[in-house]
């Protein structure tokens, strides 16, 4: 399959922009500008008014979690999660977080998110196949709760995942090992998830350091720092995501450096929950490539991955009283190539021949894109995602001038709806 | 003319929400709910699964400036100022003026904003004419620098703007006096303008200890904080309208409450450009009603007040590490009817019988309004701005379904497009 993206406004890998076609072979983009002569398109795009950015990422979110939107807020965190959030994920069954999933996936590709890193379950497998129906890359995996009875099954669980759909659906999923956080994970569980890992060469998905709560609660409990703690069960020895990185100290930050651990940064539901600013400037002066993830829509309550590039070119400046503490077109970077590296999918980000063709085009007739004197800053600073107008992932076109090609949006919508007010009536 | 909205989820003044009908009666609401049984309406507008909500109210914004939209971004303040935006700020002419002042109009109708207080010049008689063709609440002042030499001229030409406009287009325009700055406006300038304010009745438009650096400078010249400076030269005499108040100390705050000083709080601008975050849940635990703006395009970079909503009700979370800061309910009377009251609209921001007919309706059938647990939850956290639907104001439709009625659009993007880029290479 051959696909045309005529004139649009290209973001460059240099984060210039200019008009250019964007020639498509299969999953990969064979030209940008440029296009060779005997490109015969089986199918044509038109990108006038058009601004052509590669796919966004969301490497941290909990996609089945959507049907709590708007469910509990403005609380106490353990409240929250004790009174509202934990007794009813108690009550999710497999239609829950099947259709969980799907109103997720709608959400994200209307948004022009391509690929996510999900942690929940039980039922993964239904993530998987609704995730390779909707054409979207997965990196998923079952979350670990340590300290619960059924821990050890649930590894068990994952592992299956793992041996099940690792490299699925053409290359779309890929699976981690969802171990949970510090402060739910015991040391024997983290030791045995740990030796898995190893085992399978699974990677690994956790949240860490996410509040200063945490961070007194590991040091009271072990005498360490939650970053020493996990590596000490030897879980960092494999390639590793971890969410929220809020309170760091410069030994978090050098063993983030040393092993192979990315931060992913969710400012709005850091904001929301009020956990704290995440050194993010400091991190990214150092050289490591922070992703951007969205969080659970009970904790955002979006998944709105432009919303999140947003927050963090914003926050930052606020936080540090430094108006260039983390630039439009850095922000851009953290939500696209940034986020595609730090979930290992190859040659993902970029707008270049020889790339994956991860693409969103956003429709700029719009009062918000208006003037145009810098579409970077536009697309940061202005515009919402309500302008993502058609978007490819893997060379497949999945919304094209706003219309959903692989999800029945208004027949999941209404599904989703009966299923969490069920949810939340379910004795 | 009697409009009836029918079967929508409504917005109660106590911030409940359920599904009812809205009678309106040329420009007020006449019923919520039980709609008299004789009211024949001679227009029908289908309000299933739509949330209507009073108007949002933009109480701090440069309209014209919107030209500027990503001319320059992601600089330090004073090299943005003195060497990009004063610059071109210099060059326009009544043409600019105009043409920003549509564009802001499109923007804001499309957004749900039914009243702006506006703070620009020179011609600002350009800026109330389409502001009352858009029918628009227009809440207009000239910006007035002191220093400059021109100073005593443009005072005359506020005092002029109020003489010919307050209370013009059936009530929709009112006039203050837009002294810009206590930096930009020294003590002989501000009691010229005070004694103006008094001898007219005028009420005041001016933006308040916005930096660090500000309290520092009117410190190091005068001895005196600015809010201090200002009310020794009696401008703080008239009811006033103090946009930012982000350096606060409690003598500060008890003046706003002594004096009818109402501070706007501008959250993206103040994020942006990195000048520090506003005591905004000191200021309402203290019972002062904030209001909510969003400064001009060049340092937000759009007037999307829902945007300004969600940012006032997860920064300050973040920022005093409280979940319960300011809860979304609050954020969104700071948006609508705490809005109207600063700018002293009667009867405004609320849908209530005898109220104004200032509405918004926003659809619901999109997937971050889904699941549908809490409606004020899903506006605040989940949905942005795209959703709005149709838009009332004064009894007025100026939206319906996406469609503008009294702004064209296509001839409008098109025309400042053109308008920026000639302002941008004008010699």
């Amino acid at each position: 399959m051959k696909i045309l993206i005529k004139g649009a406004n290209v973001l460059q890998p240099d984060y210039s922009t200019g008009v250019a076609d964007i020639a498509i072979t299969d999953d990969v983009i064979a030209a940008v500008g440029e296009v060779p002569g005997d490109f015969a398109a089986d199918y044509i795009i038109e990108g006038k008014d058009h601004f052509a950015v590669p796919g966004l990422v969301n490497a941290h979110t909990h996609a089945s979690m959507t049907l709590l939107r708007s469910y509990a807020d403005d609380m106490e965190l353990m409240d929250w999660l004790n009174n509202k959030i934990w007794p009813i994920e108690g009550k999710m069954v497999e239609k829950d977080i099947r259709v969980g999933a799907k109103l997720a996936l709608v959400e994200m590709v209307k948004g022009g998110t391509t690929a996510y890193a999900d942690m929940y379950g039980p039922c993964m497998e239904s993530v998987a196949e609704e995730t390779i129906k909707a054409g979207v890359r997965g990196i998923l995996s079952r979350g670990l709760i340590g300290f619960a009875p059924t821990a050890m099954k649930s590894l068990a669980e994952n592992v299956d995942l793992y041996k099940n759909y690792h490299g699925a659906g053409d290359g779309l999923i890929s699976i981690l090992l969802g171990v949970h956080a510090p402060y739910t994970c015991p040391p024997d569980f983290c030791k045995a998830a740990a030796k898995v890992s190893a085992e399978h060469g699974i990677n690994v998905h956790i949240h860490m350091s996410e509040t200063q709560d945490e961070i007194r609660q590991m040091q009271e409990k072990y005498g360490k720092r939650p970053f020493q703690y996990i590596a000490e069960t030897g879980l960092f020895d494999r390639p590793s995501i971890a969410a929220h990185c809020v309170w760091l100290d410069d030994a978090d930050i050098a063993m983030m450096k040393e092993k192979a651990i990315t931060p992913v940064h969710n400012p709005g539901s850091n904001m929301k929950l009020a956990s704290g600013v995440a050194p993010v400037p400091k991190l990214l002066a150092e050289g490591v490539h922070v992703a951007l993830g969205t969080d659970g829509a009970s904790s955002n309550n979006n998944l709105d991955m432009l919303e999140e590039i947003r927050l963090t070119a914003m926050l930052h400046k606020v936080h540090e009283l430094n108006p260039l503490a983390v630039p439009a077109a850095e922000a851009l970077r953290m939500g696209t190539e940034y986020g595609a590296e730090a979930l290992w999918l190859e040659k993902t980000g970029r707008l270049q021949a020889g790339w994956k063709a991860d693409i969103v085009l956003y429709d700029m007739n719009r009062p918000e894109w208006c003037p145009r004197h810098d579409l970077v800053s536009l697309l940061v600073y202005s515009a919402n995602s309500g302008s993502a107008d058609t978007v490819l992932c893997n060379g497949k076109v999945l919304m094209e001038k706003g219309e959903l090609k692989t999800l029945d949006e208004e027949k999941i919508l209404r599904e989703a709806n009966a299923c969490a007010m069920d949810l939340v009536n379910r004795g």
